[in-house]
């Protein structure tokens, strides 16, 4: 079969009886895209099968067979299902020996670590005749390539912090000396909250009917962002692009959370940004979320320049000794409730002398649902002490999603603040139940 | 080609411009793959492409040439880079027609949500002549089946929760009824926490270096857990089973944390369900972990049987303001010190009258850290007020790694406690710092 010379063909063959069988989710092909993307290369396929010798070989020989480039994942490991150096071997009618590269580098990480070199490392050292070791220096497990049928084939670590440093250090920096100039892609990715995919189409066909085709539009719904991707792949496309992303982004308004070209940030980190340019800081006192809107935003280097503290209060009585929330008012109104959400938001606030605030009170399921306050009822409070508001949410799905949401909606709550929208949110004018007291 | 009898050869075909470029990562082959294994059928290969009209229809005709089951997941909504309806038509030489069944589920949805049946949602409703709808009561696009080239075709949406209900309701039913009785496989998986993946090996090479080779071994190293994972495939692996699963978990001790045949918990539900069945309750005091314990933990429906609250206390201020950690201490020993993390434990545990507790204080990075104490070093004080202990670890890595390793940890050390484990974990002996004041 004769190889395009227009398109680079890069493949990836992952491997894995995990990847198979569902105990494991594969993050490793979504780094190596992200990581590909920014030399202007695209995936052209991925396939992935289990630790079997036979299909793993006849995958090889198909794979270099089309591709120009084939970067092979997993199965390096020192356990006796991690194949790829032995198939490889194979798929190439070379042998595996013992490479003195990687014999050195075991000897080194074991000595770093006070180990004794046993009989499973020493495997990760038998490699296909005349490849070339790609360095490792964050596990056990070095890379290795080798060219075969006029591909480049990369084999790399399964781990995935593993293959990240691989990735950056190593591989980007050779690949990025082999693609010529002209083959970059422009990408350019909006990030959105608060506006359901088919509301998104039907603005787009309303409002830019016109929108031409040589600009390609993309689409991905995420929990909780939404992205719309705008891709020029030609010289025309990139001279209209300005123009056209500016109509777009209009169409958005507040809704639009970020413009990126590369790696979009989580929702928490504008958050962050946000409140680190106008030097507030923000607190959270958390029921029904259980943490997780302070732990998104601690997630994030820096964190602590807007953030000092947070309070997780499940029980009613956690509410009333560490937020100062009166018992009497939650046994009055209860503890998903606007009054409870209010003093829930102004005692953290007070406790912290933080600027601003999120407080949520909902019922996350799959339990504790009543015919009043269905599973999904959610009361949040959000803002300062001179600003501070409240809405009664119902978010349906499960307790993942609900977390989740809540959270995401909180984050964006006060991303509005801070930006001085004035637009509602179309989460709150869709979600919104008449709860005010 | 001829197809084989004796295994069903069941492929995915997962479609998405999102899932080549990275911007995505795919967890739905897991859930199908977990799914699909409560029949005792395991997924052969997965091939992903992106929407790409081409590609498609190519893939689908030579995936329905090999495979008994194509499951093809993606393609199916509103959007102009939606494709599945249409590849799959022309693949299998027949055009695409409105559904009428696809149409009424349409109308339902959209009433439902007080929404108006536009243009992007009709083109759900498109879909290949004589197929069969697969309801989807949770989404607006329906799924669907087809028969072609010998081979069962399912289409299934790209949206994980809809997924989910569509593989639980329509197609695992509809499956096990086509599945012969004999072709189960017997899976057990033992969870892990604190042993290496090399040490494991190494383990079992010495102690069990008479495994039969009818019991297949596997191993997935994930963070935090490692899985052991023992597959028998023939009636006289079976029976040796029990015997040697009882001598590997003898070999494991107490890193072992549990046994299962399908879905793992994670290691912060085991937690809970120790703490529930002792009637315990536990609280968390994080600093470098901002709140991450406390998310695991309230994750799980019906934690508030075993927690009440938690504190975030990332700043010195906030450790004295909210936890009555006294600040001279602080400035003594600095917020990384034994004293400060054995006080912060002290405060959660008298402000919320828990029985158990886990206080982290570390370096979480990418900055901050000292030659005394360099990033990644973290003290740890977990227990109960009579038996308070403490450990300084370092966990190198980037700040996700540290900050989801040091949680685990933190969870293992209760876990540790609750069933009254004598042995020291391998990842104090490994990580401890001297840094006993």
């Amino acid at each position: 079969m004769e190889k395009s010379m227009k398109k680079i063909n890069v493949q990836l063959l992952l491997t894995g009886n995990e990847l198979m069988s569902g105990e494991i989710v594969d993050s490793n092909s979504a780094m190596m895209a992200q990581e590909l993307k920014s030399l202007g290369i695209e995936i052209t396929k991925k396939t992935t099968i289990a630790d079997d010798m036979d299909m793993l070989v006849e995958e090889i020989k198909s794979i270099t067979n089309n591709a120009d480039i084939l970067i092979i994942n997993g199965g390096l490991g020192p356990t006796v299902d991690d194949l790829t150096a032995q198939a490889l071997a194979k798929a190439c009618n070379t042998t595996i020996e013992q490479h003195p590269l990687a014999l050195e580098h075991l000897q080194a990480w074991c000595k770093q670590r006070n180990a004794t070199l046993n009989k499973p490392h020493l495997k990760q050292a038998m490699l296909p005749k005349s490849c070339q070791i790609i360095a490792n220096r964050t596990g056990s497990a070095v890379g290795f390539q080798m060219m075969f049928n006029d591909c480049q084939i990369f084999c790399t670590p399964g781990v995935p912090h593993e293959l990240k440093v691989i990735l950056k250090e190593q591989i980007i920096p050779l690949l990025s000396t082999q693609i010529p100039e002209d083959m970059k892609v422009d990408v350019t990715r909006l990030q959105i909250f608060g506006l359901g995919e088919s509301n998104l189409q039907k603005l787009i066909d309303e409002n830019l009917s016109d929108w031409p085709e040589t600009l390609e539009l993309g689409f991905r719904a995420g929990l909780p962002l939404l992205e719309v991707k705008v891709t020029s792949r030609t010289a025309i496309a990139c001279e209209q692009k300005d123009l056209w992303l500016t109509k777009l982004k209009a169409l958005f308004g507040d809704h639009l959370i970020s413009e990126v070209i590369n790696q979009p940030l989580p929702l928490a980190e504008h958050v962050l940004t946000l409140l680190k340019a106008k030097k507030l800081k923000i607190t959270t006192a958390e029921s029904c979320t259980g943490g997780l809107i302070a732990s998104l935003l601690t997630k994030n280097p820096g964190s602590s320049a807007a953030f000092e503290a947070a309070f997780i209060t499940y029980s009613n009585k956690m509410k009333s000794n560490l937020l100062d929330v009166e018992s009497k008012l939650i046994e009055q109104h209860g503890a998903v409730s606007q009054a409870t959400v209010i003093a829930m938001a102004k005692g953290a606030l007070k406790k912290t002398s933080a600027d601003l605030v999120i407080a949520v009170s909902g019922v996350a399921g799959p339990t504790g649902g009543t015919p009043d306050k269905p599973i999904g009822t959610v009361w949040i409070a959000w803002g300062s002490i001179d600003n501070l508001r409240s809405e009664c949410l119902c978010i349906p799905g499960n307790r993942t999603i609900f977390q989740h949401y809540v959270s995401a909606i909180g984050l964006d709550l006060i991303r509005r603040i801070l930006i001085k929208s004035e637009q509602e949110p179309i989460y709150i004018v869709e979600r919104r139940v008449n709860k005010n007291e």
